[in-house]
């Protein structure tokens, strides 16, 4: 019963040390670069994720790796426990040669940086998302022993994964012996995006980080999910637990119009066991989508889901949306006690229409609980 | 009072025979060309709107051109009125020095094609959206003159133009004179989408149209509306009518992530006087979308948008939502009485919880009577 009033971020990133270590050793994007403060009294460190971001990258400080940070973050809105994740584009930019081995010392180090955080009753404060070196040609056998790595560590519960899969996406057949395991270990596959689509997308107007962080960003993820399930890896791996960065991005919105889409695409159609909205009910999202009418609607769109499909299970939305604050990103503009960025979610999941006080709950953090196996 | 009861489509396509003879014309795709059909037994069209099309483009017949089957189809479904607008790519492939004649005597055709169909009381059971020439280096004074041409033509209610502008996109200053002149006449401009995003997107599965179109298509508009809201062009012309195709896309969905990312990013901030999830009350969105939650979640994002604004004035989310088919596109698979895509639109609307028989009568007809100026 404790654990129906715990507050749980599923969506917290973190730089480890070691990874801190291998940004700054990069000449070229993704990297972190020291560079004069602007009234010139020190240096100042900068993350530049993509080569031309405006503004040079953002900063980046402790607020990244130090855990005293992310646990005094946690204190300051109330969290009880954050399930930590390696923020993108995680391993994307290493070879295949050294990606491995790098691998598996973040996720000791993640285990590490857990099992000795504070704990009360039998729970830990930190969890952990672990890291898969997910390249091309590394081999199917690599990826497995790193999934049996993880699955032997305690704190962690999951891996973070991007969308490029081993160069070909997440559609990519070679990738069937990941998701087996996957499913079989129960580890949870948190999806987040980091490419976005083509800049070209974006036009000539300086927008600042608005319109691939806004737009690319949950677009990237719907294409990707979407692809997931018109490759029937969801029908062929009914226990794989999926948690979709951004509430799912636009797949909601759009889950009628693909189902439509699909309908109408006999060759597609037939591939499929379900209507595409069934898969919806099948899927986690985080409650990271910033107004209490978004939260609703998803829910309602994995709600809905089993109106499509013969067997009329039930299942009830508010039972797959996690709480999440994407920090150390969107920190407040001015330095105000508590961020807006988690407040607005927060109250998002307080203001949504329908739900009963229990619900809320669960999206606060007894969803996350059972998901993470904490209770 | 009549035109309470009024089913008007708004999303409905033609090509009017010069249009079609045009892209017979063309050796290289938007084109249509000729081909024997699987049995041998004669010659079929096809339309082939994109290069690579999946399965050789698609068929196309007199449903896209013949006045007839359009009514034929409108009888069919119990649509009283069609307001007419030619598909894309629109006069997108065509030259900047022949572009703009083609644009004028399409925009008759098409007033032709309304004017003498039939009618019924004081009204026409087609009206139009007339085409501009919208090219790279066409002069602001020919896109002037054809609204003007436009604004002339009594069955011409508007414009249907796609997400490129001048080749710079909708957020170009070179476009000015054009939004002015727009609102000016009050002629609803029709935004519409048409390539989607980079096909890099979709990965290296057959997945026919499904993902371009299911996905490709609502990103298009979601980034062209957002790109316009960030160039203030919605602060500037706050006149100015703009329907955007399938329900905005992505749009509800992710603008309070839009708006927390533009509070994030003070130089864009700084830039416009509302809260992104204010404009989306200033717009008009088509009710395809094919589910009835996200009609209704359109329905609110659109009225929540005045809370994000001093002044508080109340706009009620279900007068912005305006029934189409998106015909000839999405036929039945098999020959049966009625579209599948046109009936689950219908059953969208009237499935909408919170809705009172006359607003699912307003999103039927009445908007669109409203709007048009059919009352």
């Amino acid at each position: 019963m404790a654990a129906r009033k715990l507050l749980i971020d599923v969506h917290t990133h973190v730089y480890l040390p070691r990874y801190a270590s291998v940004l700054r050793s990069r000449p070229t994007a993704p990297r972190i670069l020291s560079r004069p403060t602007p009234n010139g009294s020190g240096t100042e460190e900068r993350l530049v994720i993509l080569e031309n971001e405006p503004s040079g990258g953002r900063p980046v400080g402790p607020q990244y790796w130090d855990r005293d940070e992310k646990l005094s973050f946690m204190d300051k809105h109330g969290i009880d426990i954050s399930i930590v994740s390696t923020a993108n584009p995680w391993l994307d930019f290493l070879s295949p040669a050294e990606a491995p081995s790098i691998a598996e010392s973040l996720n000791a180090d993640l285990e590490s940086y857990c099992s000795t955080a504070p704990s009360f009753s039998s729970l830990s404060r930190l969890y952990g998302f672990g890291l898969l070196p997910l390249l091309p040609s590394v081999p199917a056998s690599v990826l497995l022993r790193i999934i049996d790595q993880i699955a032997s560590l305690p704190h962690l519960k999951g891996v973070i994964m991007g969308t490029r899969g081993l160069g070909k996406g997440l559609d990519d057949e070679a990738l069937e012996p990941v998701w087996e395991a996957l499913a079989r270990e129960g580890l949870v596959v948190f999806l987040h995006p980091h490419y976005g689509i083509p800049s070209s997308e974006w036009g000539e107007r300086e927008n600042g980080h608005v319109l691939p962080l806004a737009l690319g960003f949950p677009f990237e993820t719907t294409i990707a999910t979407t692809r997931l399930i018109l490759s029937g890896v969801l029908d062929r791996h009914p226990a794989l637990r999926l948690l979709l960065a951004h509430s799912g991005g636009a797949l909601p919105q759009l889950s009628s119009r693909l189902a439509s889409c699909i309908d109408h695409d006999p060759l597609v159609a037939a591939r499929l066991r379900h209507d595409a909205r069934w898969y919806l009910g099948r899927l986690w999202f985080d409650a990271v989508a910033y107004g209490r009418e978004e939260l609703a609607f998803v829910a309602e769109c994995v709600g809905r889901a089993d109106s499509y499909d013969k067997s009329h299970q039930r299942a009830l939305g508010a039972a797959r949306l996690l709480f999440g604050t994407d920090h150390p990103f969107f920190p407040p503009l001015q330095d105000t006690e508590t961020w807006h960025s988690v407040t607005e979610n927060l109250e998002a999941i307080a203001g949504v229409e329908g739900w009963s006080e229990e619900e809320r709950e669960n999206v606060r953090g007894g969803n996350a609980a059972r998901l993470f196996g904490l209770v």
